[in-house]
């Protein structure tokens, strides 16, 4: 089964329209603080049978106990199966309301209404639902498709560079997995000057790589790793830059992670140099360089040990021949990655 | 896809057959205080990769909370999406053991070994896992199957008496939903009094009246309410009880909600009223009454219009139009369930 995915700027019709195919008893809308204020005005989601239930904004929400306030809202307020849940917001919102709705009563429907750059492109669609627990991220969660979901960019101009940055990054990716023409059109743009009112269909393609991926691998048993390019190292800068108490936005973690994958892609696959210089030198011009020195390499080895997708605690890669040409389950051994985390450090001017 | 479900009483040589198929990287052995003490060392799953964790045995500890420690004992032994989970135990260990797994870095493998009759008839197939939530039962859960079940009757002989009641009633409503025969057979039965033992082949038939349900109707969109005969009222009678201070186990409160359905059925559809004179003295002779008037009424259908299964406030039934000839979705209104309620409580001597 598949999602509806929708891609349009006249988002209270496209709402109004799911709603009416989906027939609920009832509806819960989830939102954040800043959801609460600036998007659910515009969606007008003013039947009698709807409550609205808001959740802390930041990534340490994300948790068990947040989802719990979630579970007992929908008892609250009388949830059946037949009621619908409406997730509006970043990919905390859709990603935990996500996971309430497909464990509330075994699952009820829910449709996501992505309002970040980063959660329109990557985490709206594919089923992944979580939350983060015991220092993870998405450690609890399920594979829970969204009967719908709508994506529109005219929430996008008032979002602060680091999240159009962050959802940025994922953009490249699905490009990268795409070829070079591709990628050579996003790095020709800067992402926090122009205006996303017109960028619908750019947002529409990126989003078509990861459907067509996702289609063909719903449980991430093969080709769905390709969507994993940059972030067997992205996710391990993610989180030790959290262990040193200075966290960044996923995608500024992934937009450095793939330029370290293209170093090991050059290095193992002979994916071009000029390819990879483009590329760093793009993403150093939009993204801080992540303070990191060799002493560092055991800990970040550690933690790409610890991926969800790892096994038998070997390195596990996504990795590139070409702009288009991806091999999923390359084996790096720690040697390798440590020589491309030195090349890395080198283009990115550390 | 569907579970394997291997029917024998040789388990430890079934598990390790399973385990064989499935080449973990490591293994989690979900077990009770009880089921710790009497069936581990029975399976000696002793190799090097296995961890065991137990929690407390009863249903007030079916919680989130008791997830979380699960969840945390997965993370701690450093268990990948190759570890396999094994859920040694009655309902409690099935149900949350699967949850656990089914949500555990969005799902790992699980092979259920139930150890009650309840657990081998009833919760170890069909693919429903999940804890109980504000007050009630299984409130968030998954769909998902076990790659393996092991049902054997080895276990059986020293359950507790309430124990094996508790299964029986399951069995009864598989024969009530198979043909007159079926019933016949096991109402001339003492589940209190047999060698277990022996009588695999009847389990065996019992669960197949399930899983052949199951099969044409996995998410319980349709068929699958036949499943839920009894329920309406016994799940009504079980919460009843509880929120008294008089808990029941779930069988007891099936069977007495199998004999007030039989009575719905028969001022419904026209079950013949032999049929349900032979069950309720049957279910008389078995369990002890729930004591009941009519004051307590108006809670008992408050609690029946909360159940999972019902939708905008109506009762809705599984009845009988003769055994093997099930009705799903059946309506009943307030006034026909009061009615029966008196013909129930009468039959059963109240």
């Amino acid at each position: 089964m598949n999602s509806n995915v929708i891609f349009t700027n006249s988002v209270h019709d496209a709402l109004a329209a799911a709603l009416d195919v989906l027939q609920p008893a009832s509806v819960v809308v989830l939102v954040d603080e800043n959801t609460r204020r600036h998007v659910l005005p515009q969606l007008e989601p003013g039947a009698e049978c709807v409550t609205v239930m808001t959740i802390p904004a930041d990534e340490e929400h994300k948790t068990l106990h947040t989802a719990a306030s979630v579970w007992h809202h929908l008892q609250e307020s009388s949830a059946t199966r037949r009621t619908v849940m409406v997730n509006v917001g970043g990919g905390v919102v859709t990603d935990l309301g996500g996971f309430c709705a497909s464990t509330f009563k075994r699952g009820i429907s829910f449709i996501n209404v992505p309002t970040t750059l980063l959660a329109a492109v990557d985490a709206s669609v594919g089923g992944k639902t979580g939350v983060d627990f015991g220092g993870l991220k998405n450690e609890v969660g399920t594979f829970a498709l969204p009967a719908h979901v709508i994506i529109s960019t005219c929430f996008f101009n008032t979002l602060p560079e680091r999240e159009l940055l962050s959802g940025f990054a994922e953009m490249l990716k699905h490009a990268m997995l795409t070829g070079a023409d591709e990628v050579d059109t996003l790095l020709d743009l800067n992402p926090c000057a122009i205006n996303w009112q017109d960028h619908l269909p750019m947002v529409e393609a990126s989003v078509g790589v990861k459907q067509r991926i996702v289609e063909q691998d719903p449980h991430e048993r093969g080709m769905r790793r390709a969507l994993n390019l940059g972030h067997t190292v992205g996710h391990a800068f993610e989180s030790f830059a959290l262990q040193q108490g200075r966290p960044l936005s996923h995608g500024h973690a992934v937009a450095c992670g793939l330029v370290a994958e293209a170093v090991l892609s050059h290095m193992v696959l002979g994916f071009k140099s000029s390819c990879l210089y483009h590329l760093a030198q793009a993403v150093r011009g939009l993204y801080d360089p992540i303070p990191l020195t060799c002493d560092d390499y055991p800990a970040l080895l550690k933690l790409m040990k610890h991926d969800k997708k790892s096994h038998h605690g070997e390195l596990n890669c996504t990795l590139l021949r070409a702009y288009g040409d991806v091999a999923v389950g390359v084996t790096v051994d720690n040697a390798g990655m440590e020589a491309a985390l030195d090349i890395y450090r080198d283009l990115m001017g550390m």
